[in-house]
């Protein structure tokens, strides 16, 4: 079994840079294509990420914890799971990472709490969940998984959406488990930037630790895509701020009839830009391939003096990873089921 | 000068037939043909409307509210001024009416509360401000216009966005100051429909009280559109709640490249619908004229099972209004300058 996916798998891998071959082909052939194609990409976030500031240690760290999110949940389409499951896994695995900015790991408001944000989307019914402004829940991106299938909303903030995770007997956290010294280190480092002039209207500075949400993009065995992303927003955030990651369609969208994108980056610029939904209406209206497609989501989001990153696959299992940054933790399946990480341009 | 631009104005509306025709005309003609259009239109919300459930003392009392929230921004367009400013003020006073659900008419959430959102944003820098579930803002798009120019964020919900209320200056009011009797009336039976058996799963019931969600698209003598939505959200919702009126890119999208957008309905399918960057992207990547972009992006959130309605202006000031419901309050200025206040389908 597994080898046959992996085999079938790397097929449609290898097809990767035909245009959009699937649209061509008799409904039985993309029947059959959509049947063995599974395709699976996460990010861990893009900024000013330099290899001269990162420790070998370190390095090793962010790495091992990009392979096993990746692996757990690749592991769930190879065994034939959702893309749904496979998304929500992995993004749960990188938010109880401290060294990602969700979840455990996530930076620090101006306040000096953490308020987290996610979201996720089913590519086949379009339906959707998100959660902003959290402050007791462990894993949002199940709240928000939550919130799509058991709710009548899409969006849910702040002590509603904690009511919520409640009433769905959802463990709700001490807030200080949010707490990380490194993360606490940098708030105070960013207040510090702040008073000397840092940060002006919408325009916002990037460094070595401020980035790191974490997504993830998948497409199943049935030709489903979905996509998922989880964050802390950005350290020194106001209270209250909410980013593109549970913004469905700026850092989070999915459909079956194009892509399913996760974004990275300055929020604010993903939101402004409304990054994911460009880049489906992109290979949707204007028929471009998902890698030129995110490419231009990108580079408009670099217009509006934003930085970032996202990932994105398409029906046909085709991968972008485009970021205007210095880097992006990034992890896929190559087509022989290899996992390739990458962290640097 | 007031009789100038009405002239020019009509000239515009006169050539709303034609498809896009500056983007075929000189350099010189168009900055011409900039510089003469204004458009004006708002909306109070789409909805089950049915003329035989209204007194007639009660529809003057919307069709009077509407006219004057119309005459306020469009003055603001005829003396100049920008598109910003027109839908601010047309949506401000829409807010004071407690004939709409936002602002002072707003509906009340599960908990007996009323939570409020709002956003606009400037298709000319593409900047945006929203807010979300603020509970003591009394003019919450007033509040979003100063998350956009004022803060380094898009969006603000809950404490945080309040805690920047009275930064600016903004006296905070009494939750009490939403307290209206119809739409206490209107949640105890929104409850009781609950309780024997209403609402399933993003599964939504519409009644003639129910709607009323407000907004306002512009486009200025510059050539500037700008989009702007608040609403009290829906009826008996869940605390925390967020529908698409603060989500940039669904309930509010503004770009001078195409057109500007506010969006009225259940806030959950125009959500997954991206139903305000679907418009514009139809308008920009398909060629499509603003009322087949407005008409497509309404049927397909009612292919998601959704109703509800938009109001669109491009950047050549032709008009759309398609809804998908019994009705939507709804005005705008005709070619000769009159105002048209419409109900009904």
């Amino acid at each position: 079994m597994l080898c046959f996916l992996l085999f079938t798998a790397a097929a449609s891998f290898a097809a990767a840079d035909q245009a959009s071959p699937a649209l061509n082909a008799s409904p039985d052939a993309q029947m059959q294509q959509k049947k063995q194609t599974i395709a699976f990409v996460i990010h861990g976030g893009a900024g000013t990420i330099e290899r001269d500031k990162m420790t070998p240690e370190k390095e090793n760290e962010y790495r091992a914890g990009l392979e096993q999110a990746l692996k757990k949940g690749y592991e769930i389409l190879l065994r034939g799971g959702s893309s749904l499951d496979a998304v929500e896994t992995a993004v749960r695995f990188l938010e109880d990472d401290p060294n990602f900015n969700a979840g455990k790991g996530s930076v620090f408001t101006s306040a000096g709490e953490n308020e987290l944000d996610a979201s996720i989307m089913d590519g086949k019914t379009l339906k959707a969940g998100a959660v902003a402004s959290v402050k007791r829940v462990k894993n949002p991106i199940s709240l928000a998984r939550l919130v799509m299938e058991k709710s009548s909303h899409v969006m849910l903030d702040c002590a509603g959406a904690e009511a919520f995770a409640k009433e769905q007997g959802i463990k709700l956290v001490d807030p200080k488990y949010f707490f990380t010294q490194r993360r606490w280190d940098e708030l105070q480092r960013d207040k510090a930037a702040k008073k000397g002039g840092g940060a002006g209207t919408q325009n916002f500075v990037s460094d070595q630790d401020r980035h790191g949400t974490v997504g993830a993009v998948a497409l199943d065995q049935n030709g489903n895509l979905a996509a998922a992303t989880s964050t802390g927003g950005t350290s020194n955030k106001r209270p209250g701020r909410i980013g593109d990651s549970p913004i469905i369609g700026a850092g989070t969208y999915a459909n079956n009839a194009t892509c399913a994108v996760s974004g990275t980056g300055d929020g604010e610029y993903f939101i402004r830009a409304v990054v994911g939904h460009e880049v489906s209406t992109l290979i949707q209206y204007r028929g471009m391939s998902v890698t030129d497609a995110a490419e231009q989501a990108i580079k408009k989001v670099g217009e509006l003096g934003g930085t970032g990153g996202l990932i994105a696959i398409d029906r046909e299992g085709h991968v972008a990873m485009p970021f205007n940054t210095s880097g992006m933790y990034r992890g896929r399946v190559d087509p022989d089921g290899k996992f390739i990480i990458e962290i640097y341009r």
